[in-house]
């Protein structure tokens, strides 16, 4: 019964952990990035968690699977982040392949998600699902015929960029559209945050509560709490917020109808106030043509999802 | 060696045919559809060209495949037409197998489309692809990871109702919403052909004379082949739809990445100006990062992509 590393890099912590080969956690180790360490600390820590928890296991370890958070051409299995200098082009794989002497596969954040809820989470026993990360940008990994779709240049489950809109200001991608992130996003809705509670503090009252009276302190948290607790300006943003969002499943669902589409990421754990929101948007393209069935939910594994997908990359590997 | 039989079921014409189990035709009837005639005659022409196929057959006949034009319950094996009286939830494979004691599986035109192209078409070699039919109407079929992803209720690859605008008509879907199809198929590229012969005859010079000075005769075909000549009304007409259609890609591509966009479909026959025209409309939405390398390519099976899809199907039940 061989056991198997699993890691999730992201920009703000990451994970390194020991699982069986049934998918169980034995052990896990979760630090903070250092960002000023760049890449080499990063590849440091992971190395130096990775041995600890090596010596640690009863059982041999086989294999590894890493979660990375950011742009990964899978075929390559190569880093291609543009935005993280020291990122760019790095063979991630083949490095930890010669430091720790397993084989070892690595995917983005999103694909990784998709894998950890299919395989133990909120998708065990669908055909097909899309995996939400709804964080500070939005992207996906998606599942068909049980088994990751990755598409041509590992570019698939782009929904963060679906041009839902014309628009005067850039978004990330570099085009002048209203793509999802630029809408919906937990960065739009920091930005929505703080132009309300620094602009038009008499509609802000509640807001400016939630965050202490300080509005450079308003961000996506409390402009949903607000929002919840029936704050009108806040509950209009994040309406408009949640519409553009429905507007980027239904294109989905159109395209893939999936079993069912999954939440996870910072703004997804906030909780079930996002979904019973989604899923009241959505009735707006309902008809008897397409009663539309996919299921929504919340990703069973909360944070987790991304580190089991690297779980299941390894135990692809171990078979 | 054994044969097989392929049907395609369409609103115009339908084709029944013997194909060897390498998927080479060996003989083909192609017959119009009697639209007055309803289901009943429609079965009654498949079990006749069907059993007159089988006795011509040197090999024993294993298997059919059934392309449906219209909406199929593929798990259940049936029929959901809405649109069509007398084809509404009926159980078309059942019906096959009991009159022609084989095996059969039926799916629907768009899917049929597909699998034809991806196993025997411009498809080959893919790992993806979406298959477009555009027609009257727009539909498509979505091969992944080599094998028809058709969704949680057969309802994948609906891109002709993406809604990619607001809108103050009902498009057929019944929803207020500018879907693909009411800005880019057939029949909407129709519409628009009349309304400039009728309404706007100084601006429609070339488009009149290509239907012999009848207004009432412009049809998609001369909009685009005055557009293709330069005509500034049909071509600007032209250019509107095909930037919808364009935009309708543009979601594809990015949730899906499929290493290929393959048209087939009365419209995508007349010809490379459709792919031109796409290719340079897709531009407006390259960027560095989705630099989107789909390819756009015509059918290779021309009008016979379902046919031999149907054939496909067939070829399953054999393995």
């Amino acid at each position: 019964m061989p056991n198997i590393l699993a890691m999730d890099v992201g920009g703000t912590h990451f994970r390194v952990a020991l699982f069986d080969d049934s998918g169980k956690i034995i052990s896990v180790y979760r630090g903070e990035t250092l960002r000023s360490g760049g890449r080499e600390w990063m590849l440091g820590e992971l190395r130096q968690r990775a041995e600890a928890l090596r010596r640690e296991s009863s059982e041999p370890v086989m294999a590894c699977g890493v979660s990375f958070g950011g742009p990964v051409d899978f075929k390559r299995q190569r880093v291609t982040s543009v935005h993280t200098p020291g990122w760019e082009n790095f063979p991630l794989s083949e490095w930890i392949e010669a430091q720790l002497v397993l084989p070892c596969r690595v995917d983005n954040d999103a694909n990784a998600g998709a894998l950890g809820e299919f395989r133990f989470g909120a998708g065990r026993g669908t055909e097909s699902l899309i995996y939400i990360t709804h964080s500070t940008g939005i992207g996906s990994g998606i599942i068909c015929n049980g088994r990751l779709h990755r598409g041509r240049d590992s570019m698939a489950g782009e929904i963060g960029h679906l041009p839902l809109k014309e628009s005067d200001s850039r978004c990330t991608c570099g085009l002048m559209t209203g793509c999802t992130e630029a809408l919906a996003s937990g960065r739009a809705l920091d930005h929505m945050a703080r132009d309300l509670a620094e602009h038009h503090p008499d509609q802000a009252a509640r807001l400016l509560e939630l965050c202490g009276g300080d509005p450079g302190k308003a961000t996506a948290r409390e402009l949903i709490e607000a929002a919840r607790q029936g704050d009108a300006a806040a509950a209009a943003l994040f309406a408009s917020a949640i519409r553009s969002l429905a507007l980027a499943l239904i294109m989905a669902i159109r395209l893939i109808d999936p079993d069912k589409i999954i939440f996870g990421g910072g703004v997804a754990q906030l909780g079930d106030f996002l979904i019973d929101s989604l899923q009241n948007a959505l009735k707006e393209w309902w008809s008897d043509q397409f009663p539309n069935t996919t299921e929504i939910a919340l990703a069973e594994l909360g944070d987790k999802s991304p580190l089991y997908g690297a779980a299941a990359l390894a135990l692809q590997i171990t078979g």
